[in-house]
């Protein structure tokens, strides 16, 4: 028997299992550093433990993002190492914050699984779940990808699991303790309150960042994350290595700071697509469209929900006339944040 | 209202303002092994609790140029987001050490202005205070920058502060507790005192550091200073990114181990200049000149005045017969540090 | 007098010499975060505290690696400044392990010198010890390196320590508490056991990794190795920059996981060789060779000897016929580890 993960194929998949990831993971400051020298994080929440004592936390968090690779990163040896694709994510929640000493594990449910007419690959469904040391849930997302077929046996049954598109103002979940009725605009960085947005309202974050091998690199180790198309140049014939999908909404929800500084706290994916690979040498722009707004029952906050699009040019138009993403899109995120109100 | 920070122009600061800066950082154990990552750091006081017990402190603070960087850092978007140039520093002190899990804010006030003759733009003066979370000041410094002007309004009066050459050696503080008497010096790297140091005298540092892109993004990244000027390749026409000079600062600072290693702690910056640009692929270098010596109020411990010159050749002279800086220089800058006696 | 040092000279090293390295280092959790995101570090017993809690330690310990570098780094000032190769080494044995902030502090005893024929150069044989703030042993181990000479007096006495090939599974020193007997294979990422392992298998770990300058750079500063063929692209006549040789073995450790996920601890360096140099733009790759078995002293516990060889191109031979690495081998190490039984 080969002692080395070969990965899961399209057969190894049958809906109700559960898979336990490998390799729990407690994460401290040292992660949170290196969040902010990767991304140039500046959320004041995530920032400082003064300003999240202000807003009734006990003291800052680790970035909602840190949950999300990291959980992610232990589901890849399991989920997408014989990947072609990935898909999409649905109904993403963030349920309790992490706390800088806690200890992230990951499940996933098989939720769903369709063979493509092909009969080589097939579309894998995964409801996955972080949890803490304490068996809380930090987060859960589905998540959903294109998966090859070891061998030429017959197709499963199709099971599509019944996705919504986005996740309920009503079922986000709001960290206990939170209240922005004493929020410091001037130390969050803005004066601008979720009243000061309108549906609809377009946001040119202006900034650019220009990504180098070794920060993306860097970052996707730090989740744990070993996909090989990462790592190794000589993987693709053309010699590049693909940068983590992840990375890209990290490096876009930082460069949002410069128009949504007060959009703290991200409590919803409610989908996204990585439209374009993106690779070392792309300047990444972003812009985002409010889509919704709603209350929440936590004192002075509300929530916000966006979409966040980053972009390898300048910002522009997401789509085609033919309706599929531009070239230059590298990412069509939608999110609900936490702002005051 | 646009949502993004457009920053201020030269019309948009009048002596006596006070600026709050925005996101409150909160400090830890993160930043200094990145810290010590990104620079070379061995100074024993930042690198080891022991050694700096042994000298009378509770444990090792931050590097001193962690506080300046971080506070730097913070009056980016207020500050020189329209700056046309750095012009220098004046009646830097470091009153408080800064110890892991400190939460620094910052706050600027405009102490000069002075519009040039040709009304486009003019210079900022702003006296810059960091502060922990009990309200201490951890640093203050004067600095001024070229701002661009948003338009062709009248001239304000003519504010210019007066500043000194130096911090005087008795306006120099030193932490509480500091104590050289049992200096270990085999441990700490060098066994040169203050006695062994003659002012006038040069000190080569010998070694030298070819700079990437990817490390001075981190480290710009880290301090939360976001001028993309650092970041965004297609910001220039020449396609570079500008280092932040801080970068260079800590550069050059780490390679005067060599020579320096028992300087332990910055406590003044007298005045400093970024005398050319560095990119990355150039190769730093240092030199040290002793400018001054004195005697501080703390057993054991004595101060000496530096200049610390970097270079992107070989180490050499520092202005032309012209009396301007050689093009190689990329640094000069003039400090007070603490050393034992 | 000059203020920088200039290393020692093979007549600076007398058999029975101690020398005390400068710089004492405080280890944290930021070092450890790095340890993930510059090598990929998965091993579940590093990665966790409640992994590691459930294997009998009150938490995760820092990756034994984490030691060896420190260590290291600091002897380099002291040993190889004025090295022209780094020969060999041998005996070295982990004691204790990291705590997050344990301080290290590092001496050497010189155990043996030799004179090379040609009167230039000679090998210095060097028993290095790391201690932590309690003055416990973390790490021994003998490294010899062939250093050059100032002048040309007579040569010292001829002295070779006497080198066990291997330390003995019965010298191993398994950490206090240590205990698998309730090992969690699902979450440390694989199934095998040291029974499932035949001496003689050879394990191809699939994985590569393209290194970046940024990263060894970062990394080796990280440990505080200044040495400067690491750091200055104008150092060679080449314009390459050396990449320590640690670096290749946390690399090559990291890509082990993947067929060797429960060799999760390493207790003993049987010897290793640095068999050609690694530049940025390498990609590397690793293997391993089970080279014996056997029991320890605790329960569920047992020791495997691994041959870990990294190379920069694919996995292959080890030497030629002429017995001589071949070009693309990178490192050929020999270790012992701790695994389930």
């Amino acid at each position: 028997m080969s002692k080395t993960n070969a990965g899961r194929f399209f057969e190894d998949y049958a809906v109700g299992d559960v898979i336990t990831h490998a390799v729990p993971r407690t994460i401290k400051m040292g992660e949170r550093a290196l969040y902010h020298a990767l991304y140039a994080a500046r959320h004041a929440l995530h920032s400082s433990d003064m300003f999240a004592q202000s807003c009734g936390l006990p003291f800052s968090p680790l970035d909602d993002l840190v949950t999300f690779h990291t959980v992610f990163g232990k589901t890849v040896p399991d989920v997408s190492l014989n990947a072609v694709a990935n898909l999409g994510y649905a109904q993403g929640r963030w349920i309790t914050p992490l706390w800088p000493g806690d200890t992230i594990t990951a499940t996933s449910e098989v939720i769903g699984v369709k063979q493509n007419s092909n009969g080589k690959s097939g579309v894998v469904w995964v409801r996955t779940t972080g949890r803490n040391q304490h068996g809380e849930v930090l987060l859960e997302y589905v998540r959903w990808v294109m998966v090859r077929k070891r061998g030429e046996g017959a197709a499963p049954e199709t099971v599509i699991p019944d996705l919504p598109d986005a996740v309920a103002a009503s079922d986000l979940v709001i960290p206990r303790g939170l209240d922005f009725t004493d929020y410091d605009f001037a130390l969050a960085g803005e004066p601008h309150r979720l009243g000061d947005y309108a549906v609809g309202e377009v946001i040119d974050h202006v900034d650019g960042v220009t990504v180098e091998e070794a920060e993306h690199m860097l970052a996707t180790r730090l989740w744990q994350n070993t996909a090989k198309v990462h790592f190794d140049a000589t993987n693709r014939p053309d010699g590049k290595r693909l940068i983590y999908g992840g990375h890209v909404i990290s490096l876009a929800r930082a460069l949002s700071f410069n128009g949504l500084a007060n959009a703290q706290m991200i409590v919803a994916l409610n989908g996204g697509a990585h439209a374009n690979p993106c690779f070392a040498g792309d300047t990444v722009r972003a812009w985002s469209e409010v889509l919704d707004v709603a209350e929440v029952a936590a004192p002075g906050v509300g929530a916000i929900r966006l979409r966040l699009v980053a972009t390898k040019g300048e910002a522009g138009a997401l789509r085609g006339d033919d309706g599929k993403y531009l070239p230059e899109v590298l990412l069509d995120l939608d999110y609900w944040a936490l702002m005051p109100v």
